[in-house]
């Protein structure tokens, strides 16, 4: 048996690749975070997926979105 | 931002839809699982995805499936 997380947030912000690279490289870096799939709208809010081993603490996910300079919604 | 748990399970002995509706029944039943979808295979090990709220216990799994009549590889 396997099991994962999937947190679905909303980042505002993002206008291009960069953006959603630089949130996909934070994300990633918590802790049991296995994928990161940003779907960019550019310039409007963007739905963001993130696959974990266990769930995610909300405050760890809205810090990671921060560091890389961006809010979730 | 909303969480949700993905639990894959290989489900052995299912032979037709009557089987697949049981373990659905079943799994469906346990506090916070929101789908389950069986990939039936009749008569081969079939893989089942659950997704719910938050993380469950294997051995709750593993018992609603014998519930059903079948077995968690």
């Amino acid at each position: 048996m396997s099991q994962s997380t999937v947190t679905e947030v909303t980042v505002a912000g993002m206008t291009c690749g960069h953006c959603s690279a630089s949130v996909t490289e934070e994300l990633s870096a918590l802790p049991g975070v296995t994928d990161v799939v940003v779907d960019l709208h550019p310039g409007e809010d963007s739905p963001v997926t993130i696959t974990s081993e266990a769930p995610l603490d909300p405050a760890a996910v809205a810090s990671a979105v921060e560091e890389a300079g961006y809010s979730v919604r």
